[in-house]
């Protein structure tokens, strides 16, 4: 079973890195680009147990470990 | 238009920020993980362009800045 999880700052929260790349964008003259924001994106892939056993985890995995829930909002979609 | 770039490490390359969490869950007790792989998101916003244009100027983009093609793969995802 595989997941890709999607880790991204709150809209309150500051992206200096996006805002870097951003930068970076406008001087390489693509000056329709609105805005940045980086994320990351952490795929997993679990073993042999049940979906609702492996929600149950995922859940816990990311408030435990794979996010800053202060800052960071997270999302998941299972791939197979 | 709003448009997510995932940016991951190709298969053949060593992911250690990945193996470091991969460790950090089994120490959790999270036994059934069995792999796990750090990419990027990118979530970027663009203006008033169209459809193929914007594909185009993103595809340089991701060439040009945000990835590196040697080690990373990429793809999109428009979201609306």
């Amino acid at each position: 079973m595989k997941v890709n999880i999607f880790v991204t700052l709150k809209d309150s929260i500051a992206d200096p890195q996006g805002n870097a790349i951003h930068g970076a964008l406008k001087q390489l003259d693509y000056k329709n680009v609105e805005d940045v924001r980086i994320g990351k994106l952490i795929e997993v892939v679990l073993g042999d147990i049940s979906k609702e056993e492996a929600e149950k985890q995922l859940q816990e995995m990311c408030k435990k470990l794979l996010t800053n829930p202060v800052i960071e909002n997270y999302r998941y979609e299972w791939v197979d």
